[in-house]
């Protein structure tokens, strides 16, 4: 199996990338990788390795750059020429922690979406109390869905929290402002008795202040209330731990409080912490794209490695394909 | 000035909403009440006083009832007949802790929109960690909406944080999961060059995860992505409390700092709860209508009071006609 690695992109590109392969390629000794970058970057990081080779690249899609347009006119950089070696089957599988906006117009646009699938959604694993975590799908790929998007989203979600996840026969709920089957917006009302007939395990209608306590596997929306929920998530985590925070250093007493538990409150943070989860899939297409998160560290870039590799060996894409193509035979 | 009480509504009642109703006849001594609920469950928290006058209903709206069937059906219900008290001119204003659909229901259909308001709105003042907090609406009034109706949510916002809130050209953002003008979903990329033009001071797009840190003093969302942020707050700030006091229970070492900080961060909960913040309006209605916390105590009720009062006082509703009449002359 053949992975490509984009080496420049995140926060901690080349460095961490490269750490990241490195570590992969030790764990899986069925493992090749192509790295794609500049190589008067990644030099100092490089040393050899039998399975791996280094593809230079001369540009660089910067996290500030627009979407589209770096896409189309940077051909030579390595977001674009990683996605170019998927396509062309040069690769099974690419990771990049660069530019989310750039890497899903690569998606789309160079490795190409799956037939049956409308638009590929963006769907990371988000945590909860019993640090099993879900998937939770579009959270932005498309800001507007309609409702057969959202069976989509359903079916790939499904198919990816049983073959990657090993979740057996996992819930599916729709988001939405209240459980019973008639509250909700137009598309919510519209999508729900689709979902129903979905070869899902639907189980109707989910709330967002239950999403912590894991109350489905597979939460799918449309990718502007998903991309809304989870800035409010991690919005509201930070605020409350910077004003627990604040809390320990306002005194004497509280700062002993502090040395006492700091240790086991810094685990709990960690514990909402969905980089720990591993990078955010694009689905829908017709190779593993997966997008690493933009602070990863080593660890972080070999977790989406290992998960771009499970999505190869259990055939994610060509499951997708065969399970909508039954689903709508005359598509 | 009259201001009408729903004595059944609420997990409190009656005891807390009279709690309340005295406390607020105690404040201000221009105010008349009226009670409306049923004698014999009000009787023993009931003394003489001048300015009270309780009306007798038969009937109870449940928080399990649904809204508009009930609003429809249990005319002798403390709810109604406290709107018909609003609407026939026996009362300024009218404040409910009961079913908040059926106030919504009982709000348009009995007291009745404001001419040129498309769409009334539920607008809580949400917590902000400064503690000032911020209005923002509509949190479901009205699951779906259009451009259109988000300027009237932002005008309507801007004259109560003005007036009631005592901010002076309060600053107004939209809802949107991205700052840039050409960011998120149809309806807001249609309502942004509507904001802009409208006679407020708007800000811009704002994001769910800067709203704890008062980012605008009104913020404006369509009722289904309001009712979602909210519920998403509330959700992830109450997992965090619970995985907090986990850890303080988790050893002797935790739980000797949970003694020492125990009482700082009780009042960190209650900065995050939002029924400190008073009641939600229901705005572009032809007098306050006044939503208080189904949890509500007497001092609750007691704020909630005074919040119409403000309203009436400083003739919010009149404001809000004579704004849209200005905007749209030909209505």
């Amino acid at each position: 199996m053949i992975i490509a690695v984009d080496g420049m992109g995140g926060d901690n590109a080349p460095k961490e990338i490269i750490a990241g392969v490195y570590k992969a390629l030790e764990e899986f000794s069925d493992l090749q990788i192509q790295l794609y970058g500049r190589q008067d970057r990644m030099a100092e990081y490089l040393k050899d390795h039998n399975r791996l080779a280094v593809i230079h690249c001369e540009e660089i899609i910067e996290s500030t750059d627009d979407p589209v347009r770096a896409v189309r006119r940077k051909k030579d950089s390595s977001m674009v020429q990683m996605a170019l070696a998927v396509k062309e089957g040069r690769a099974d599988a690419c990771v990049s922690a660069g530019n989310t906006g750039a890497l899903m117009s690569a998606g789309l646009f160079v490795v190409g979406r799956i037939e049956g699938v409308d638009r590929p959604a963006l769907a990371p694993t988000l945590p909860t109390i019993d640090r099993k975590g879900f998937l939770m799908l579009d959270m932005g790929a498309n800001a507007e869905a309609r409702p057969e998007h959202l069976v989509q989203y359903a079916i790939m979600g499904s198919i990816y929290a049983e073959k990657v996840r090993g979740i057996t026969n996992p819930t599916v709920g729709l988001l939405n402002i209240g459980t019973e089957e008639k509250k909700g917006n137009e598309l919510t009302k519209a999508a729900f008795p689709l979902l129903k007939e979905a070869p899902i395990n639907f189980i109707g209608n989910v709330e967002s202040r239950d999403l912590l306590n894991g109350v489905a596997d597979v939460v799918v929306t449309d990718g502007f209330t998903g991309n809304m929920v989870l800035k409010t998530i991690e919005g509201t985590a930070m605020n409350v731990f910077a004003m627990i925070k604040d809390v320990f250093n306002s005194s004497a007493k509280t700062k002993l409080a502090a040395l006492l538990v700091k240790d086991d409150l810094r685990g709990l943070k960690g514990m909402l912490d969905y980089s720990e989860y591993g990078g955010a899939g694009l689905f829908g297409l017709k190779a593993p794209v997966i997008k690493a998160h933009g602070s990863s560290n080593g660890t972080a870039l070999f977790n989406a490695i290992r998960q771009a590799r499970t999505m190869v060996e259990n055939d994610v894409a060509g499951t997708i394909y065969s399970t909508l193509k039954k689903e709508n035979p005359h598509d």
